[in-house]
């Protein structure tokens, strides 16, 4: 099944869709958090009648496995360019996600007035080692979508970090499905942890919190995405992520807040 | 009134807080975002029971006047180490923000193991000019904090912007008051927007969400903050934030999305 597919919900009544968490998303088991955010993103578009989910944040209380959710949304505001909503998605076992999420069309939005960055540098999609699942294990999300690291930053793989907090590398969907914005909020929760290449003593980064900016509707083709992340302080890591289409066009900004576990919690 | 006083609630019962936009917090008759979002992460630590709000987004649905609010917060979460929280301002007239905060008690966290960044460079306090209310006009926001701006940035206020979308300063509350982490929050949309520094043909830039990390708590004595911009595409702008203690350490990350209204809507 294609990722369009994967997160359609279907509308019950208002304020309640019925969804799925599909297998096949998942890493370790757990589905990924942005596979779960563009599902939440796909039901606030739909009941708030705007097609782009311009800024989007959840807060992620518990993992979730396969099978069936329901994501409630409530519609705060709906203004002639703006609408505004706040979603749960949960199962009979939890609430997995709380999001707020305020939607747009982007074709009503203007120029670019100012461009300070550039997408980064990355060797030809040809060249970079496409992420393989684990091996042995069954598939999962990096059979899903086509993920290819910068090699120096890839190199964490076989055990040689670059020592600099950063994850470069292109993303598209396995099976060469148009991406659109809400596959952006996919993408901006896909590739591993920055912090796998330091040498920090940290093995697992549970997201707190996820933001993400939808700037455009991507071009077809590759995404190049830069996420790097600048302060490990406190017990949390901020985690910065850039999303350029092939056009050479910023589509998404993310931010999320993941908790550093203390050595007595691994 | 003190900051501590003017956003502090008063609990009606669970989930609901009854409190009061104060007079003297705003700019041009609305209230200052900033100032909003402390008087809702004041409610939220009352209401999870937990000191700090760790990230806490708010979309902004409408500007407020001074006046009676409520604050209603549905603790969706609360465990050991964590609590999360749903929560809105509104008045008689409208919903004015919607939020999720993320709070926790940041003294359980652990040491700085990766800080690649510096406070920005800033001439001492005694040398920024401070940022003076509209003169003229009523006492508002810029009278309730003390703000001093790089000269530099401060230069757009006599028609000489430095071109670049950047705006850093020194921020403290005007009376001396010790500033908390709800301080920063106020300190984190209380700064003029970055791209008055730049040529750009953008008088104002309405908030559309704001996302604040507390990173820590600050040290007395003076903030030092940096905002800049890079992308003011499709219609919007990002404003990241940084906020520094007076002892060097990073207390605070913000990110907003800010709407850019066409010619047609100045």
């Amino acid at each position: 099944m294609g990722f369009a597919v994967d997160i359609a919900p279907s509308r019950r009544d208002d304020t309640t869709f019925d969804a799925e968490v599909h297998a096949g998303w998942d890493i370790g088991g757990n589905a990924n958090g942005g596979y779960l955010l563009a599902i939440v993103g796909r039901a606030v578009t739909e009941a708030t009648g705007k097609p782009h989910p311009v800024t989007t944040t959840a807060h992620y209380l518990a993992p979730a496995k396969a099978g069936p959710v329901t994501v409630d949304v409530d519609v705060v505001r709906s203004g002639r360019r703006h609408a505004t909503a706040r979603a749960a998605l949960r199962s009979a076992d939890a609430t997995h996600i709380v999001a707020l999420s305020t939607t747009a069309d982007l074709a009503d939005g203007g120029e670019a007035l100012l461009v300070d960055g550039t997408p980064p540098e990355l060797p030809d999609p040809e060249t970079c080692a496409r992420m393989a699942p684990a091996a042995g294990g069954p598939p999962s999300f990096a059979a899903k979508v086509d993920m290819r690291l910068h090699p120096d930053d890839g190199g964490f793989m076989d055990g040689a970090s670059t020592g600099r907090a950063r994850m470069r590398g292109w993303f598209r969907l396995a099976d060469g499905e148009a991406l659109d914005p809400l596959a952006l909020l996919l993408a901006s929760d896909g590739f591993p942890p920055t912090i796998f290449n330091t040498d920090l003593p940290v093995g697992w980064t549970p997201t707190v919190e996820l933001t993400t900016h939808v700037r455009g509707v991507p071009a077809p083709g590759w995404l190049a995405c830069a996420f790097s992340t600048r302060f490990v302080t406190g017990g949390y890591l901020e985690a910065d992520g850039e999303i350029w289409d092939s056009a050479g066009t910023l589509v998404a900004q993310s931010r999320q807040l993941a908790l550093v576990p203390r050595p007595s919690e691994l």
